[in-house]
């Protein structure tokens, strides 16, 4: 007999999400996830995120148990204590990344087509066409930066777009996806080059901390867009706003910034030419059945024995 | 000698666009169209566009002359009297398709995405996530009415969203486009059962005239989105408001509305599920140069006695 944990601090995917496929597996007595994992029959499957992690939660697991992540992160988890607990672990990438791929265009057209001036005139029931500003981005150079799933999903989009993609990757020799051409990290002011769309879609790590800075932005069209759906510091926020002082870019779209929430006195929010979403991106009320399906055919290998995928320990 | 003449009245092309390409043939002496015409050397290859022309033009043109509008509709041309007149006439179906393409999912995602409350957040410097009503169009329907060059447009690019795409066209059978399945007028009702992206890109015609009415909503997802980008006639805007009352529709999405412009006491304007464009989906600075890069071909097919493509007289 197995069970089923989730983390009760997860919103995604609930308890209730997984009693519907797995009645009898669920153990969802007890407040917290500890109290629920010391009361499972053994071997337990655990779902939880990297933002909810405890560590407190390695008392209620044991040797052939297994933990998986709703989303792609696991930096605060213990990896190193789960392998020597003989717990498996593995995280979901790409589970995000369709809604996030959308959220990078919707934030792009924003100032496109000049969706936010047409909305104020709409509050005002005037029917006026702002000609000037319109444009589209077909025949311009997107350069997505991280060709990981999201990456991917934003390259694929850009060429339904008639875009020309350029991809940046840390081991650009291994890419087999849909970029017209792919760049290394040494590489990265050539590929931004006349970009028109900048994508920011990379891990933030110790390298790509402050990766789009001064001579970054200057790399870019001077009418760039720049949207940024991977982590705050990936930007330096005041290298950006000098740019956007000086013109040297169009647009700044923010779904993550440094810090979060972003504070209220941040020059950031009254800018025009900077669209700010409060790390929305991932967020999609088909996330947990987009989950829920990959944890099904996991589960049953996990049940038979069988090599977990997206196995991190 | 041939000469280029371009209807002053227009403003996506220009003479000055003409004059960068072809210096020694634009005639653009003279305050409008018909006394430009006549100063012509001929023969005269005259550029305007359905909304602007007027049926003076006719006395300055003769046989052997070319007329192109910038467009592609063309029910304001008195098509037999430039046959009569030996005048050959081209439209210019498919250079807005690509900015058409690419607002149909610009309004889209201010619903899917939230982003006109996101907007308004970034006003008053919130950082709140509206997490219930954020979603994306990964999975669903979309159908597509009327598989032009725009409509091919949109259903290119909702097959890279991971949309399922139905398509309805007048003659199904001659259809190999990237649509998944299409259907004939008659079968309009199956083709929306269920969609939640419908996108109407059909000509006007007493056929299509309020196509979509009270029985087409119903048949739709109840949290469809409905685009808009043909022409305000087709939509039953009575039908509509009611759906929308009824909540048997998630929001529609107007680039344009019966009558134009919209007056302002129109109930649809103060609506948060309905989005307005005052008809802009087709324009961008682009324009100009996918119009000419065409353009381009056509002088010259027309100044060898080629066939002309896009040939309607």
């Amino acid at each position: 007999m197995t069970s089923i944990v989730v983390d009760p601090h997860l919103t995604v995917v609930t308890s209730e999400h997984l009693a519907d496929r797995y009645p009898d597996a669920v153990i969802d007595e007890g407040e917290d996830a500890v109290s629920r994992l010391r009361s499972a029959p053994t071997p337990t499957a655990f779902i939880t995120s990297n933002t909810t992690w405890d560590d407190a939660f390695l008392t209620g697991l044991e040797d052939g148990d297994w933990i998986t992540s709703v989303g792609s992160g696991y930096d605060s988890l213990p990896l190193r204590a789960l392998e020597d607990a003989g717990v498996a672990f593995t995280n979901s990438p790409g589970v995000n990344a369709p809604q996030i791929g959308e959220q990078v265009f919707a934030m792009a057209f924003m100032y496109t087509r000049q969706l936010w001036t047409l909305c104020e005139q709409q509050q005002e029931h005037v029917w006026s066409r702002p000609f000037d500003d319109l444009t589209d981005l077909t025949d311009d150079v997107c350069c997505v930066v991280g060709l990981g799933h999201v990456g991917e999903a934003v390259a694929e989009r850009a060429t339904a777009f008639e875009m020309t993609v350029r991809g940046v990757k840390r081991h650009p020799n291994e890419y087999d996806g849909i970029a017209d051409k792919v760049y290394g990290p040494d590489s990265l002011s050539t590929a931004l080059e006349g970009a028109r769309l900048v994508v920011l879609a990379v891990p933030l790590t110790e390298t790509t901390r402050h990766l789009i800075g001064t001579s970054e932005l200057a790399a870019t069209a001077s009418d760039a867009i720049l949207v940024n759906v991977a982590r705050g510091p990936i930007v330096d926020t005041d290298a950006l706003l000098a740019a956007l002082e000086d013109d040297e870019l169009r647009a700044a779209c923010l779904d993550v910034t440094e810090p979060e929430p972003l504070p209220r006195e941040s020059p950031l929010w009254d800018r025009r030419d900077v669209f700010i979403t409060p790390h929305t991106a991932g967020l999609s009320n088909k996330y947990s059945s987009r989950f829920l399906d990959r944890f099904d055919a996991q589960y049953e290998r996990w049940r038979r024995g069988k090599a977990l995928n997206y196995r991190v320990v």
